[in-house]
């Protein structure tokens, strides 16, 4: 219906493509039903800064790490009320015990490639070690998640130091985020295209208290594309018909809330998102390493280093009041998974081996095939 | 396009729908890629058989019983590999921590009511204690799975009695079963439409062992209701505004197939059966019972209670090996979702409580609109 | 040393012991280093009440019903925090799934014989149901454990009523409770000694706040006897030499405490009761379903059905202030599975079978040789 | 009774004391009633091997690294069955999430300190990936255990590095190993006393297989201490009377056995070895991390990563099975801790701080005033 309109739409669409970068929400293709943040990004939640290192040198070195920061104190001191649900656990994810245990994490969040795990995780004992306050601290939960970026990416080469982790941290910022290539997202693959680093946010309903949820990806993984509820993978005849034994990738989903949540709650916070990652045609593999960290950030429900109270005063939502959440979770994870895909480009890397981004063009024709392209005014 | 050709078919869809019942795929609406196996049902999965009692009376008895049995031997005497995970645990099915511990299942799988689970196990314990070869077993541990129907249903009076439970056993048959309005599916809800039972199934590849995996769906769940990714209730404008604290539905999903597979890989599998559900919109709110029941039926992975031997010896799948079970895993979920919605109809119960089907002609002009129906020849 | 006056001590004992009830505390056998609540029970925890129905009848009815509130008013209305840990599943206790998801209570704690969880779970909907302000009420979560005691009692015969448990819950009562062959324990097994009900407490030091931490146990299971560190099995020479396939008992264990605990730290809490239990010689072998149920009756902290403000205030214990209760839960579990042993008699029942009680004698005598009597003034 | 006799052998014992290292059975004391294996030692289970490398320098440096080796071969290509419990989860192990999911371990298991995991960690991938059958690998699982160490080492100067982890692995070896100050268990701290490495076993009965059960612990905990049941804390006045906010130490325990056994029942059996630490008088604190690795080092049962077929044959030991099993870790694991605390010797480390080995001869004292030395021919 309305073919030559349509095209129109289109041949503007693809202009724009070439213009600038554009999200998948730029296009008009609207995921889900709640209203994204300013920024539609996890920088949404007040106080979260995210920051990139970016490694691409020679032929085969491709890869990076990426920082989220809960607040910008000293997180050490200051501990967040914390969850780590796994999805499917074939990973090498650090810290999940003493989240399990304790309900919180006490450093930024770091992650990089799946053989950089340890100098992430000593970078950040290193990182924490050296703030002032900390003199006398004696133990460290680093929390550093990974994919496997080594199709690419020269892994066995261990290219990362922990400089490149500290300056990750160093660069923290709030605000609009870089998506795709960048930090973690350097060099990975999804749904067999060029994956990376994406973002969105949710707002709740005001009467479940208005807040934000926000979710930033490193998508590594793969199953059968679909595109806001349509069929990519199939109409592009491109997914797996004889499934292999490798390793084949992995999604690491980082929730931030300024919800006031306890860790019970962030648990069950965090197994929504695997939710929003199926609805992209992911099927949690099994090679992959599907890991969500959720944090609440509510600055009430801190947990102090220094306090020696032996009680906690908390103001939690209810269990009756987390569905909105569970909502939020699901589509800013699936949307922030489509922004990684949508901001990724093409990347020759180790051994010639290339993965060229999404088809934009052939993915966008059949969008309005599928009427999946609203029209803004 | 070819928009009068596309109104030809919809006219004959409507036809047919008045006809006869028609399950999701024979509209044309295809979910997945994976092929089903002959009867699309549960009890394609070899030996499984189902049985329902439904239960209508009066103005107010909208309830019932579904059994679903791995085998026909004494399941008792030969136990199947099982696993149960809680996709979210606000509900009451019995069995949980004998079937985490031991990794099996010992009785049919009964689903029913909230308030009649007890009934249900009570019936099981009858069931298996009367089994000739189980006249020394002391011990029996009753699976048992339930959603909330007291909306439509008088919960509250009760109404299943053991003889039900024993009924719907005793009527298990395989080949085609019934869905929609059926046994425990009589008075459920589903994204405010009626709910219900409903089944699927998938065939994995060839080399990957051609195995079967079956799923069965006792639908009473919320959410914000998408049919292969077209965004229906957006469309409709008929998702919930405003959470409430009420609890707010369920999802029992029963999983069976005939690989051979151990507990640990039993309970990965259950857990992609909630990414099924995610696809058609649930969001496992916080008052949803989501459990998934896993079991394998393969013959020689059976545990016999009379074997004294200290040995099981086992052929099991590898853990590489599971990847096409899960999307097997997730469509036939997402199928079974769909065919219980297909199949249920109108029901009036308590109170005058009335709780419509689907709105049959709006859903399939809104799948030809996202051009989803796919024509066959 | 001083063998003469140890003599005459013993002597005292067991005139003692003819005279009246003794409990282990009584003989000078002190276990671990805390102070216990005044009447060693877990009704030192206030507000806790705990009521037995007993059935005993001709040869081979040995079976029975505990009760256990965590307090006084309508707990439906008014929800406690608690969990509940699986220390080996091999049992068929009610609930667990919801009390995991949402980390509260709503029903009294019923204790009975392994057939008799849905009828006991049955009795709790209707004790709920018919509650004045549960009218609306439609879903209850019944949570009821269970042992096995199908070597004394005819258990296959289901002997237990609904009424026997509505008995239970309006016998309960604060103070002194009765211990071992009463309630569900009227037909358990312990060591291969009568076991029963036991209870005991522990207070916490002051400066940890002071709170008092009860237990209750139903005795059933096996291993090799300790008492107090001293191997009663292997001086008796009395231990399983071949171990069996067959179902070997089982330990429920309730655990309350005033201190003010979310769920998370309960479950902590918890798993700190099989420590107990593995200082009295258990194994927690694979027929045994070992559960812990741990509640906090704090008043603050109660989770209120009515009130419907999307946010829950609580004030509750830090991580760092769990280690003494964690102790306070050790000591009260050991002390009262040893408190289930003394109080238990011998118990004829089915088919002939008689279970002794522990050898008193025997035992106070190899304790003197042991040096564990402490002498009181 | 027999004092004099007494009298002369606890001379003889304080004489040998002096004489040469002794292990808490050569003193008579007799834990549990399961036979040893020939060096009451983790080697004891055939192909098992153990490195240290222990690291003291200077006035400050107490620390070190301890190997444990499954099988000789290449455990990437030739990966074991495992499961890690968490009794506690307040520590960094690395590797525990795969373990979950895939139920195997694919590295050496290293023990070390808090903060020198990721050192550790990186050494594992440095070696798999430099053995010859991996130089494809491009994702390793390291799995490194630790406890804190730094009240008598400066663990902020993390003087780890790669090269000790590699040399601990290198060291390893069969038959008896070297407990006490050694490995990682150089610096630390068991009930207030110095703790280090220790190490038993046990041999199941005949009829159950006769496999081996291997323990060994990295000894860190509190507690009040009790030797084969015997208060040895309350008869010293040596128990902590108020218990601070601070990281209280934590135990390592590495269970190895021949006996073939799945995932599954390996975390069952793992479990079961916080029950034998409880028996020395462990809370499992707060603060601690208590870890337990459970491995099956079955020759038949393991994961080949060449291998592609898609089924794992097994034989395996099934649920019925188990309890011996259970019950030579709970003994083996209290050995090993003693051991541990029989073998360390005084420490002197950072800041001038000391740590005294256990007063052995009023240790010695106080079980024979409880008659615990078992007169030997």
């Amino acid at each position: 219906m309305k073919n030559q309109f349509l095209l129109l739409i289109l041949l503007s669409v693809q202009f724009n493509l070439i213009a600038q970068n554009k999200r998948v929400r730029d296009y008009g293709i609207e995921i889900g039903i709640l209203k994204t943040g300013v920024n539609n990004s996890i920088t949404d939640v007040e106080g979260v800064k995210v920051g990139h290192t970016t490694l691409i040198a020679g032929d085969s070195v491709r890869t990076g790490v990426t920082a989220i920061l809960p607040h910008s104190g000293n997180i050490f001191q200051s501990k967040v009320p914390a969850a780590i649900y796994l999805g499917n656990g074939f990973g090498k994810l650090a810290g999940y015990s003493q989240v399990k245990e304790l309900g919180n994490i006490e450093t930024p969040i770091i992650l990089t490639n799946t053989l950089s795990v340890p100098v992430a995780s000593n970078a950040l004992i290193s990182y924490t070690l050296a703030q002032k306050e900390n003199s006398e601290v004696r133990s460290v939960n680093s929390v550093v998640g990974e994919t496997n970026d080594g199709w690419l990416n020269d892994i066995r080469g261990r290219h990362i130091k922990e400089e490149h982790v500290l300056t990750a941290i160093k660069n923290a910022k709030g605000g609009v985020i870089e998506e795709g290539n960048v930090g973690a997202g350097t060099g990975t693959i999804c749904f067999q295209y060029k994956g990376g680093i994406g973002t969105a946010s949710r707002i709740v309903p005001k009467s479940f208290g208005g807040y934000t949820v926000g979710v930033l990806v490193q998508t590594n993984f793969g199953g059968v594309f679909e595109l806001n509820g349509v069929p990519i993978a199939k109409e592009l005849d491109n997914y797996p018909r004889q499934y292999t034994y490798d390793v084949d990738g992995s999604c690491m989903i980082v929730v931030m809330t300024d919800a006031p949540l306890d860790a019970r709650n962030l648990e069950r916070l965090a197994k929504r998102a695997i939710m929003g990652l199926a609805k992209t045609g992911g099927v949690a593999s099994n090679g992959s390493g599907d890991y969500v960290i959720a944090v609440s950030t509510a600055e009430e429900n801190r947990i102090s280093y220094q306090n020696k109270s032996i009680f906690e005063e908390k103001k939690v939502l209810k269990n009756g009041a987390m569905t909105p959440l569970f909502l939020a979770t699901i589509e800013a994870t699936e949307e922030a998974i489509l922004n990684a895909l949508f901001a990724a480009k093409d990347m020759k890397g180790r051994d010639g081996h290339e993965i060229k981004a999404i088809p934009m063009e052939k993915i966008l024709k059949i969008m309005q095939d599928y009427n999946q392209i609203v029209e803004k005014e």
